[in-house]
């Protein structure tokens, strides 16, 4: 082979500007470095409480079938969604999980120099998208831990920006608004704006929090998973849903034979059994009320969470936080914390089974012993 | 709510430009066009003769751990990967099938304006890819029913060709070059062109249809799967190897937590039973001997094949061969064609269970009949 000409082809100028990087390192890769396992996996929001068991049934009775492609209309998932969304099916897209379908509609709505607003500290793999295809971040602050509409609103209108993003219920920090308050920020889009809002964890939402559905309405896509209520984050099955014309547009670019066949039949499952997720519910209700125990019988405070996890204020600032959270990890814990200021004041603990709580009851005392003794 | 500004948020300039689209008609469609499942599912090359019982074992192992995000790394499947390749764990990348992997490369590779080059009638996903960038694709025709470098090459060096595509051994074709005529292409890319060495089918080509592995040249990203050979085309898992920098490059864009925990355990599983492969090399290679057999007994010609189907040159034009496809659509037998001049004059019939292929074998004279008669 000749090898006069064996230098490295070069990527787009924009993908060269890039950072090889990842919004969050996996627990497999801290209990590699750690030489062993967690004892308590509490750290990325999954729902410690697993799929029902009608879904674990599902994946065994499809995995004879793994040789064939998935569906790539999904139809029968998509049909069962819109009926239990009240909508019509080509209103809703399935995708590789919310941050398949936030990548898409990044891809589809952002070019270079675009400018997207979100709260600062809010979901990092939406950053790493807007980044990605060139966009330009405008970052709002956190108000009382909430993400506040009134600053995205008016950032995204002093920069003329083509997406908001919204969690609500929030991410990192457990915080939600009410339906008014959602419904007001649609209503004062500036034109041009759309929102993506992430409802990640509405299942666990107080139902006055969760705004009705009106997929008249172009300027909102929401978005929705099977990886938290419904324990199946490790299936990546996710979707969205909006005015028709909006959802047509994932069609242009989205891998249409992406979605597992398994994980399509998984999801068909779960979405059936509404008795698991009320369970499911009532045992994230225990375990935050547990997780708000341990955290005030340790000098810590519980913040109010409308999710499957309970953000603590740690008291201090973020060495503290740190401290607590590398701590927690060295007695075989995984939590996560906050990354931007002032969330990252605190940490964020997973529901979990009992006995990982029991485990967290330990060992925080632990380590807040060892903290003050070093 | 105000509706004063309802107005349907733009898209890019780039994604206004580009249809609503779909690579392939998924065969579910065309069983709920049709009203009746397909007899003899043949037209996708997946494998009938499914995942090895080890995996279906995997799967079912792994299902109740489905609340779990996969490893975003991929870490022990990467591994394994490296090991099976005789490389590093850093040159070989796992993606949500090639399908996304070529998303991904040409995500990275290609911007608008860009000149793409590959074959007329070569993979439609790929195209799909470079046309979702913005790039400019030149297609080159097909020379005695391969891909041809030395057009390949010509075209590359006459438009600054980000990227070549070829696979090898090819789909839909079924044609494959020798290990030299695939290395000599490489000593030949123009400077700053990489190739794209699409080896989907590559565990049922002959030995010497397979280049060495050369991962120091840069210039080179293989791309293989576990959607034929292993059975897993619902489970959505490719891998691309290559050069550590180019391989890198993945990580500024991938979805990170694409991958679901229980593919990785499932191909991971697919990868240890060696023996399951060969069985179904075997197997596989009986089934393109009766499909050759039934081609001929009906005056139909079958064109060598290095894959998991066989391409049946039906010896007259486009519509000619549409019309043989029809047919055995309607008797239940799913099977796909080329799309481009002059594979269109063929029909590709995956390779099946001897039922899936008796059918073929009392369909296809029922269908000639009927076409003389019609």
């Amino acid at each position: 082979m000749q090898c006069t000409s064996m230098k490295r082809p070069l990527e787009t100028p924009l993908a060269q500007g890039l950072p090889a990087t990842v919004p969050f390192v996996g627990p497999e890769a801290l209990e590699r470095q750690r030489g062993v396992k967690f004892a308590a996996r509490l750290g990325a929001n999954e729902s410690v409480f697993g799929p029902s068991p009608n879904v674990i049934d599902a994946i065994c009775a499809e995995a004879g079938g793994a040789w064939m492609y998935g569906d790539p209309e999904s139809h029968d998932l998509r049909h069962a969604l819109a009926g239990a969304l009240g909508i019509a099916a080509d209103e809703v897209v399935v995708g590789e999980g919310i941050d398949a379908l936030l990548g898409y509609l990044v891809r589809l709505h952002v070019g270079p120099g675009d400018v997207v607003v979100t709260s600062d500290g809010a979901y990092p793999t939406f950053n790493y998208h807007v980044a990605g295809f060139g966009g330009s971040l405008v970052k709002v602050p956190y108000i009382d831990d909430r993400e506040d509409p009134a600053s995205l609103l008016a950032a995204a209108r002093e920069h003329g920006a083509k997406l908001i993003y919204l969690a609500n219920p929030d991410n990192p920090m457990g915080s939600w608004h009410d339906a008014g308050a959602i419904e007001a920020m649609i209503a004062d889009l500036p034109e041009g704006c759309l929102l993506v809002l992430d409802e990640a964890y509405v299942e666990f939402a107080p139902a006055g929090a969760v705004p009705g559905i009106d997929v008249s309405d172009p300027r909102v896509v929401r978005m929705r998973t099977f990886s938290k209520a419904y324990g199946l984050a490790g299936m990546r099955v996710g979707y969205a849903f909006g005015e028709r014309e909006v959802i047509r547009g994932f069609e242009k670019i989205r891998n249409h034979f992406g979605m597992s066949r398994v994980s399509q039949a998984a999801a068909l499952a779960a979405l059936a059994d509404g008795a698991w997720v009320e369970n499911v519910r009532a045992r994230v209700e225990a375990a935050r009320t547990r997780i708000g125990e341990i955290a005030l019988a340790n000098g810590l405070t519980p913040l109010p969470s409308a999710t499957n996890f309970v953000t603590i204020d740690c008291g201090a600032g973020p060495e503290f936080a740190r401290a607590v959270l590398d701590g927690l990890v060295s007695e075989g814990i995984f939590v996560r914390m906050p990354f931007a200021s002032p969330g990252n004041r605190c940490i964020r603990i997973s529901a979990g089974e009992a006995e990982d709580l029991d485990r967290l009851a330990e060992a925080i005392p632990k380590v807040l012993v060892e903290m003050r003794g070093g």
